[in-house]
């Protein structure tokens, strides 16, 4: 795939670093200087309470923030920020050395958060924590509460595992978050000075290392393209060229791929090692390339993207194959059980198929988008926002014995977890909902795309006026989509719906009444468009069967069901009195049909397998089961398993077999 | 199952603690003072120099114990006691925390090498490591280059990862060798002050702690039975019933169960975390509950061993389906691309079902020592006897590219390392070896029991006289073996043959000229024998598939092709040029043929899949490819995997399938 990036349009300024807030892009978390499509902002988009996001917000706001809070302040992860600022010699430091940064994204989380909802309970909150940092701060802008004070490590003593300048990045974000949001003009300073001292002291010919967990390089773009200053993108830009060289000393049991410093990013053809630091290196690299209008490095993150989606990304748009270094396996290597599909790992890829949205605005990046919030991000906290999961596996081999309501060392065992020993799943679910109206769609010079489907109301500056939709749907429970326009310009406008790529029969009822079948893709409606009209999308949400590529080994003969965008399951708890979960088989042939918000498909059980005595279960008679018993078998979103309490879970399903 | 263990005969010693060496027990490696079995001595057998393991010995002797004292001395490992004897303060310490444990396999192999060849060249490197561990013992007898000294961390400061105990017990199965076979007695000394201390040090109202590492308990025991003395068989009770009771602190990211410390071995039902650990425990346990005649303990351990074995195993005899951790999988996680199987935990599943079977006799825990022998142990060396893998996985997804030719510091990569940053598997390999004959059967008061065969010569102290015999086999090459009464005495005898459970048309032909058809198991020739009888078994070496559980996910749709003892596997090595390994698909009702030391099966290639474009590798349309290209496709075993050069490989292969 080779695009011609010349013909870009810089959507809203061409020229210079600093982007001038318009209205609609001020409160985005991604402004980029160039590309195809320019992101909505937060307080462009207002879903209803009731809706499949608006629920999550709301629980979010009202109880994930404090639940956040309390963890940290319980585990001495707060204290930390105080110590640091009363002098004081660390003994035993709480938590680990990038703690710091739970802090930063839930800052972040917490602006995008007030320019949702206003809550002044937050915003006190909020000032309080910024206080703490505040007084942490050295006066020649360093920041750390890990390294660099009486009786902890000097300062970049360890670049490959110190995570120093990691927790800046988070610190940059939050402070973006609070110049496009209005609040924390002294997070915004503090965040000046913390960056003039990276750029002062890893500047070329100074230290001339890198981070070991990439983040500082997206941070750097973004607070550059927020403070106009181009010495924060070309720091980012060092860094990112830096990087793939052997640099950072390799510990033993690591390698330089687990930090992506084994080859340069624009000469790697796949992402590979730690997932989560794969993708936030892509993400800043695409901010790189974009606003350099560095059309290689482009196409070389574009590639990574496709091979890595083809290759090494599960149903539900987890990437991560191996617990072994939280790290991408390598192609076709996607086992159900021991996926690792970190929800951070979530998170990070959306960031990176955002950026490559707006610089392309091709539709696959959406379609991923889709997938991984359905499917990841939905899926990691509970339903009262009070306990996570951290890894995503898509088979659950043994019950979680306990409900954990401590903090989980492990990042696996079946159960959401309120805490964990390493915690960055829950804060970075926590800013991602508060901001993610945000990534619901784009507006153009005469256009609006809507990428993401949600009810609520969206506003979008285009070039000839505001122009105002109302989404009414039950998305994804159901699959008719009305677009009413509130208010529109008086001229023509482009509004813009994608067909996912898993809608094979959608229509599109445009506002004069005719009903299309339209394409997976991009469906655009040009018309001069007055307050009241209707534009409806259907997308068939019968539930399918999903079969996997035949070159990926560790489901081979299993299928999958999806309904929509939600990728289902089958749990334990749903299943007679004596079943195992094992010994399901779906009948050949059989069809999948909807049920509750989930579905039912015929399959049988067989009689556990004859196993030969105290001998390695591989044998030298083929052993089909025959299914003996049919079973109407429940499924349900996967984004709700384990809520009922602990239970065993499929995704794929093996298929009944014939002898041959 | 449960035995009756009243009905268990000792042996040869029914009361006290104290063994007297017999001629043929004096060099065992594992002496018990109960069982059904009395195992050989490593001077009891003489395998022939051409055979399959008397030429991996002569390796072993020749190339592999020079080639780790040089690694060791190279690194500085070597140079950490002779540190530590000049009274120095360390400032960076070379290696691991236990890699003095590596010196001490690496003497035990040597005192076995010494009973069986007797090289004056290997006695002086021995005497001079052996100088320089004595010059590091404490006055106490405390002896450790990791802990306790000027600039380490004080003593049992960290129980949990410290590996003190585990270093100890390696010291104490070297003195055992030492023991048995005549050499090292100054090292029998450094022994006793260091078992002595570890007794005085963690006996009951002492520190009650216990090393994260099993190897201690193990040790203890067999040093009692070596030296008879009570007090190293109830120290390693107490350190076997100690465990299981969460006293071990839990480090962030472990788990108590990574130790075996979640559940007392007697509870426990199935063997769980770290492999090696698991198995060492394990074969301590069965020594003392041998020793002490604790019939529960021991069926506990059957139990657990049986469970293992069934569902935690794999074809090639290899346990530990997780790199995270080195452990146990789950039940039925079998992954062939990541299953760990690492080299030393080989050697673990041989330890502890070489007790097993002594106390026993039951043929299930030979069947699995022959299987692991010949497809883990002889896979980890290279031909030349200075390389080796750690892991050893079942599919080599990607080629490795470079030839490893200093310390690898990760324990994978498709080709044999030199060394490792942790190097336990080497020695490991060369302490086996150097004492296998031990391991090829056992004398019983009036029966020889071949449990293994290899061309050689096997002499056995029964109750009514000396008997040898010489077997002639090209095994196992070939199904052939000949045995050749040489000396038998003036009384009926037995020998026992055992019939693997792979081997379905075997035959026997007695002494008599008749040829009788043999099921799996034990089959006893009893007879007044006669020097130049001959009994001979036939074994039939034709391939074979194998299939696995169809409850084993990772491998479902696949088989494997054995031969004999052996797990065959496919090496792109040996595929046509533009051939891909995951395009191969084993015709459906193919059966493979005999082609050199592998094997030859009808295949096809398919063609490669469709890909839907930028999306997950999951779609709509079941992809069932078509085999639209014949091949005669080469198997060669996989202990020979990656010999000549880097290559990718499968042991389990997909099967041809309908479309449905």
């Amino acid at each position: 795939v080779t695009t011609d990036y010349t013909a870009l349009t810089c959507a809203h300024n061409a020229a210079g670093f600093h982007i001038p807030a318009t209205a609609d892009s001020a409160t985005a978390p991604v402004v980029p200087q160039r590309g195809t499509r320019r992101g909505l902002g937060v307080t462009d988009v207002h879903l209803d309470v009731e809706s499949f996001w608006g629920a999550r917000q709301e629980v979010n706001a009202t109880a994930t923030f404090a639940h956040c809070v309390a963890w940290m302040e319980r585990l001495g992860w707060l204290e930390n920020f105080d110590r640091i600022a009363r002098g004081e010699r660390t003994y035993a430091r709480a938590g680990w050395q990038f703690s710091d940064s739970e802090v930063y994204k839930l800052l972040e989380g917490m602006a995008w958060e007030h320019a949702r909802s206003a809550d002044p309970a937050l915003v006190t909150i909020f000032e309080g924590l910024v206080a703490r940092v505040a007084a942490a701060q050295d006066a020649d802008g360093y920041l750390s509460t890990a390294f660099g004070h009486p009786g902890l490590p000097p300062r970049y003593s360890d670049m490959s595992m110190g995570h120093e300048l990691y927790n800046v990045g988070h610190l940059l974000q939050a402070a973006v978050a609070c110049m496009r949001t209005g609040i924390g003009q002294h997070l915004v300073s503090i965040a000046h000075r913390a960056a003039d001292h990276v750029c002062d002291t890893f500047a070329p010919g100074a230290n001339e290392s890198l981070c070991g967990h990439p983040e500082i390089e997206v941070a750097l773009v973004e607070f550059g393209r927020a403070t106009g200053e181009v010495r924060y993108l070309e720091q980012a830009r060092v860094f990112i060229d830096r990087r793939g060289r052997g640099i950072l000393p390799v510990r033993p049991l690591l390698s330089a791929e687990y930090f992506q410093d084994d080859t340069p990013v624009r000469d790697a053809v796949v992402l590979r090692g730690h997932a989560v630091r794969a993708l936030y290196l892509s993400a800043g690299a695409v901010d790189l390339a974009v606003d350099s209008a560095d059309h290689d490095l482009l196409d070389a993150l574009r590639r990574q993207w496709q091979r890595t989606v083809e290759r090494r990304t599960y149903v539900t748009g987890g990437m991560g194959s191996r617990h072994q270094d939280e790290g991408f396996g390598e192609d076709w290597e996607l086992p159900a059980d021991r996926a690792y599909c970190e929800t951070c790992a979530g998170v990070a890829s959306i960031m990176f198929s955002w950026r490559l949205y707006l610089a392309t605005g091709e539709v696959a990046y959406a379609d991923l988008i889709e997938r991984t919030l359905f499917n990841i991000v939905a899926t990691s906290p509970a339903a009262d926002g009070r306990s996570f999961f951290y890894a995503n596996p898509l088979h659950q081999r043994e019950m979680a014995t306990q409900a954990h309501d401590g903090v989980n060392h492990r990042a696996e065992g079946g159960s959401r977890a309120p805490w964990f020993d390493v915690s960055c799943c829950p804060t970075n679910v926590a800013r991602t909902l508060a901001s993610l109206g945000a990534y619901l769609g784009s507006a153009d010079a005469d256009a609006l795309t809507l990428a993401q489907y949600a009810a609520g109301t969206i506003t979008a500056q285009l070039t000839s006026g505001l122009v105002t939709v109302r989404v009414d749907t039950r998305y994804p429970a159901d699959g008719h989509i009305r677009v009413t326009v509130v208010q529109a310009p008086a001229a023509s406008v482009t509004l813009r719906l994608r067909v996912p790529s898993w809608a094979h029969e959608a229509t599109l009822t445009g506002a004069d009444g005719v009903r299309v079948p339209c394409a997976p893709g991009w469906v655009d409606i040009t018309a001069d468009f007055a307050a009241g009209d209707i534009v409806e999308l259907d997308l068939s949400m019968t539930p399918r069967l999903t079969w996997p590529d035949p070159r990926i080994d560790a489901v081979r003969g299993t299928a999958a069901v999806e309904r929509g965008p939600l990728v289902l399951c089958v749990e334990s708890t749903d299943l007679p009195e004596g079943v195992d979960l094992d010994d399901i088989r779906l009948n050949a042939g059989a069809t999948p049909v909807a049920h509750g918000d989930g579905a039912r498909i015929s399959a049988g059980i067989i009689a556990t397998p004859s196993q030969p005595a105290s001998a390695p279960p591989f044998g030298v008679h083929r052993d089909v089961p025959l299914v003996h018993e049919p079973l109407d078998l429940p499924l349900v979103p996967y984004h709700r398993w384990a809520e009922r309490g602990p239970s065993r879970m499929r995704v794929f399903l093996p298929i009944e077999v014939d002898r041959t």
